[in-house]
C-alpha cells in the first residue's frame, strides 16, 4: 500500500496541445484512487509562489479538446535558486502533498531532478513539448497537434505558390531539432528540408528542384528554426542565388503552439496521466512515463533529456525520393 | 438575341480562395447558354502569350472547393504596354472569342478598362480579392475565406498566450485597408486593431490594456501590413515602453490567400460567375458584378476600384467596447 | 436618460454557434454603460426557477470562440403558462432586473411578446438560430457557421462518393425551411437540392443527373430535413426507381449545431449584442436586432418569426446552372 | 538485380484517407527507381477490365494533401473468379507489367494471395482502411484521419450536448472491430464506449454515468457500428429505462471516410509506398508493409487479416477511470 494520500500536478516550459487532456487525467486518475489532487498554477513558478489550488473531477470537465494549458505555464528562474526549491518544497508541504506530476520538457525534468535528490519528493514526468527532442516516448503530446498545424498551414500555402508558380521558403518550429520540418515536409510534398542535423547544400537542393521543373510549379522547402541560417537567410540566398524562381517566405510563428489536440495526443495524455498516477502509487519517481510501441514505459530523467534523441534519417531519405 | 458566341475567362492579380468557384460557373454558365468557353492561363500574361485553352463542364468538376485559382495567376507588365494589349487582342481573336470575363481586383479592372477601350471588346469583371477593399460588393472573393484563416490562427495564439500570460503582435493583411484587421479583431476579442486608416496612439491602446488586466491574462493586438508603422515596429515599442508585458510578434503571412473557400464565398462566386455570363448576354460591359444587400448589382469598373471603399467606423467603436 | 441600471440576459430554443459571442456582447456593453449585467441560465426555464446568476467582465472572457452556450438553453413549458410568467417576472425584480435581452428564435420571441405586454418589462432579441428563418435581419446568429459545417461534411463525403462513384443523399437541417440545404447545395456543388418549399420532381432530377453524367462521376442531393419525405425516403425511392446508381444515405445531424463560430457568425453576434444592450437604453422594446445591408435595424416581434421569411429562388435556378 | 521494369499500382476495397500519398509514393519511388508505373482504376474491377493508365511524376503531383483515391476503388465480383482473374493477369501481361502494390485491406490482400498463386505474380500490400483492423502494422492508412474526424464531430455534439444537458448516443464506424470507437472515446471524453469485442451491460453504464451527475451536464456514449446492437437500439433502450436522460442518436456516417489526411497518415502512406517498391525490387511478394515500433516491417497477406487484430484492453480501462 502507497502511503501517497495528496498529489498536485503542473504544467512547465512551453505550452503545448494535449497539456490538459493530461492534467484531465492526473487528476481524474487521482480521484479515482481515492487522492486529493491539487493544480499547481504556472509552473515551478507557481510552486515556489504558493499558487496551489485544490482540483476536483468538474475542475477538468470539458477541457481535454482544449489547446494551451488551464494550470498555466512559466519557465521559473526563483526554482533554480536553492531558495526557491526549499521554499516551493515547503508550500508543498504546508498543503500535505506527497508526490507530483509534472508536465513539460527537458528543463522541467532537469528541474524535478534536482528537487527530487534535494528533498527526497516522489516525481512522474509526462512528457509535454511540441519538439519531440525526449528519449523514452516515441512522440511527446503535443507534436503530433503541431505537426498537423503546420501541414494545414503549408497546404494553404502551396494553394497561392501553386497559382503564382512560387517557391516559398516556410520556417516551422524546432529550435535545436528537426523532427517537426522532416514530419510536415514529408507530408506537404515539400520539394527539400533543412534541418539543424544536417549541413545546407544549396546546389544540390537546387539541382533536385531544377531536374523536377516539368512535374511542378510550385515548390515548398521547409527549415527548422534551429538551421544553422533559418528561413530568413535561406530564403535571401536563394534569391540571389537562383533568380529565376519567385521567392517568398512564410515563418509559421506561434500557431504551431495552440489548437485543439489531435486524438493521438489526447490518447497519449490520457493513457500517461493515468500511468503517471499509478507510477506514483507504485513507488516509482524521477521517471518519465512514455509510450514505446504502444505500451507505456518509464525512462530516468536523466536518459530522456533531449540530446540523446536521433533523427531518424530514413524520413529524409524519403523526401529525396519523393520530390522527383 | 447576344451575337456572343465564345468567351473567355481568367484570373488576375494576387489569387484569393473562391477564385476556383468563380471559374465553375463562368464555365458552366457559359454552356448552360450555349456559349464555347475558354480558359486562359496566368492573367493577362498569358493573353499575351496566347496560353488559351478550351474548357469544358468536366474540366471545372470537383474544383469548388479547392483554393487557388487552377488557371493559376500573375501580375503582367506586357499587358501594361499597348504592344502588349494588341497581342492580346490578336491572340483572343484568332480564337474567335467576343467577351470575357476577368476575376482580380484594382489593377485586373483598371487593365480591363484599359482594353476596352482601345479594343471595344466586352469584360465584364468578378471581385476576386482577398482584401475587400472594391466598392459595387459588400464583400470580395475570397475575403470571408480569409478572414476565417485568420481567426482560426488567432485562435490558436490566443491559446499559447493565454497560457503564458502574454501580449501577442498579430500582423495580418492588409496593404491600403484594415478590412481584415478590423473583422479578424472583432471575432478573436483582440484588445486592440492598428489600421491604415487611423494613427496609433499607443498610451491610450495601453491604458485600455491596463483597466482590463484583471479580467484578462493574455492581450491580442491586430496591425494590418499597411499600418504606417507595421507589427514589427509596434511590437518593438511596445517591447520597450511597456516592460511589464512579455510581448511575442506573429506576422501570419500567406496563409492567408490559401485555403478552401467558405460557404459564403463558394456562394458569392457562383452567382457571380452566373450572372457576368449572363450580363455578357444582356449587352453589359466595363463593369463588376458585385452583390449589395444580397441582390447582384453592376457597378463600373471607375467606381469599384479601392480607393471608393470607407471604413466601417462602427466596427471600431465595437472593439473598444468589447475589449474590457 | 434611461431608467435601466440592470439587465438580464439568456438564450433559449436550440442553440447556435455565436451565442457565446452576443453573450459575451450583451455582457460587456452592459458594464460600458455602466449596467449591473446578469445571466439567465437554461433560457425561460431558468427564469422560472430564478436561475440567475452576476455576470462580470471576466465571465464571458475567453468565449467568443466557443460554440454552445455557456448559459446554456431549454424549451420551456412553464414559461407557457401565465404562473410561469407571473413567477419569471418577480424573479426579475428581486434581482431589480430592469431589462432583457433574449438570444433566440421564433418561440423566444413569441414568449417574449407575451411577456412584455403582460409586465410591461423591456425586451430586445438578438436571431440566434442555424435556420435563417427569421425577417428582419439577412442572416440569423448561427447560420453561417452552421452551412460551413455542412459543406465541410459534404467536402469529405464528395471524396468518397467520387472513390466509388457513388450517388449520395445528404439531409441536412431545416424543419420549415430550405435555407441551409439550398446554399450548403451551391457551395458543394450538390446536383439537387429538394427543399420544403418546392415538390420534387424525380423524374426531372434523375434527367438532369443522367445528361452530366460523362462530367461527373459521383452526384450529391442534398435534401432538407422538413423536405415532404426526407432523406431516407428520397434515397430509398431513388434506390427502386434508378437501379443504375449505387446510393448512400448520411444524415448528417447534430453536428450541425456545434462548432467554433464563424468570424460572419461573431462579428454578427457582437454587433447586435452592442446594439441591443442600447437599443434599451435608448426606450426601445419589443424589437429584435438584425443586420440588413450591413447596417443594424430593428424588427417587431411579430414581424420578424418565421413564416415571413422567403426562399430567394434565384439560389434554386443557380444550382440548376451549375450542376451541369 | 530484380527483373522487374514495369509495375502496377491500384486502390482496393472501401476508400480511406491516404490512399492518395500511398498512390504517390508508389510512382514515385517506382520512377526513382527507374520503372515504369502504371495505375489500374477502380481495383480489382479495373484490373479485370483493362482500365490500366500509364503514370508519371505529374500525374501524382499535388494529391498527397486529397481524401479518396484518384485511382477510385470498388469491390468486384469479377475478380472472385478464375475467369476474372485469368483477365486480369492477361491484361496485366499485355502492358509487360512484372510486379504490383495493392492498397486495401482485408479483402483486397485475399484477393492478392489468390492470385500469387495462380499466376505466380509480385504484389506487395499496403494496408489501407479506415478500421485498422489488420494485424504486421501499428496503424492503418487511414484511420488516424478517420479518428481525428470523429473527435471533431462529437466535439461539435459536445457543445450542443452541454447547451441542452442530453445525452448523446453516437454511433461510428468499425463494423468487426471497436477500434475507431475506443481511441475516438477517450478523446472526447465519452462517458462510456460500447464495442462488437464485448457485451453491453447497461445497468452498470447508467450507473456509472449516475455517479458522475454533479460534475456533467453532457454525456456521450459512442457506439461501434458492428456492436451487437448498433446505435438506434442502444438509444432507445436508454430511452425505455433510464427515462430522465433527454437522449438523441447521431450515426455520424460517411464523413468518416473522407477529407485530407492527417500529417501521421501521409508520412505512414509515404514511407510504405517508398518500402513496397523497394521489396518488390528485392524479390519479396505476398506480404503487406506495415509500420511497428516506427520501423517498417513486413507481414504475410495471411497474418495480416483482420481476425488476428486484438482489441487493447487497457484503453477501455482508461474509458472507465476518466469518465469520472
Amino acid at each position: 500500500m502507497s502511503n501517497i494520500k495528496k498529489i498536485a500536478v503542473l504544467t512547465s516550459g512551453g505550452d503545448a496541445p494535449g497539456m490538459n487532456a493530461g492534467i484531465r487525467a492526473v487528476v481524474r486518475a487521482g480521484i479515482y484512487n481515492n487522492l486529493e489532487v491539487f493544480g499547481v498554477r504556472r509552473g515551478y513558478d507557481g510552486l515556489v509562489n504558493g499558487e496551489i489550488i485544490p482540483m476536483d473531477a468538474k475542475s477538468v470537465a470539458n477541457i481535454i479538446q482544449r489547446g494551451g494549458t488551464i494550470l498555466k505555464t512559466a519557465r521559473s528562474e526563483a526554482f533554480k535558486t536553492i531558495e526557491g526549491r526549499k521554499q516551493a518544497y515547503e508550500n508543498l508541504r504546508s498543503h500535505g502533498i506527497d508526490a507530483m506530476v509534472v508536465i513539460g520538457g527537458d528543463g522541467t525534468f532537469t528541474g524535478a531532478s534536482k528537487f527530487i535528490e534535494e528533498f527526497d519528493f516522489p516525481i512522474i514526468g509526462l512528457p509535454g513539448t511540441i519538439d519531440n527532442d525526449l528519449a523514452g516516448t516515441d512522440f511527446t503530446i503535443g507534436y503530433d497537434t503541431a505537426i498537423n498545424t503546420v501541414i494545414q498551414a503549408v497546404d494553404k500555402i502551396r494553394d497561392t505558390a501553386e497559382s503564382h508558380d512560387r517557391l516559398f521558403v516556410i520556417e516551422v518550429m524546432g529550435r535545436d531539432s528537426g523532427l517537426i520540418a522532416v514530419r510536415s515536409g514529408i507530408s506537404t510534398g515539400a520539394e527539400a528540408v533543412l534541418v539543424p542535423e544536417f549541413e545546407v547544400d544549396y546546389d544540390a537542393i537546387m539541382k533536385r528542384l531544377d531536374k523536377s521543373r516539368k512535374n511542378k510549379s510550385s515548390r515548398i522547402i521547409i527549415v527548422a528554426e534551429g538551421d544553422k541560417e533559418g528561413g530568413m537567410v535561406v530564403s535571401e540566398k536563394i534569391k540571389e542565388n537562383f533568380p529565376h524562381y519567385d521567392v517568398r517566405l512564410s515563418i509559421l510563428g506561434h500557431i504551431q503552439r495552440g489548437g485543439s489536440p489531435t486524438c493521438m495526443d489526447r490518447v497519449l495524455a490520457s493513457r500517461l496521466g493515468v500511468a503517471s498516477v499509478e507510477a506514483l502509487l507504485q513507488g516509482r519517481r524521477g521517471e518519465m512515463a512514455g509510450l514505446i510501441c504502444s505500451e507505456v514505459r518509464f525512462t530516468p530523467f536523466k536518459s530522456a533529456i533531449k540530446h540523446n534523441v536521433k533523427m531518424n534519417e530514413d524520413l529524409l531519405r524519403i523526401i529525396e525520393i519523393l520530390s522527383l
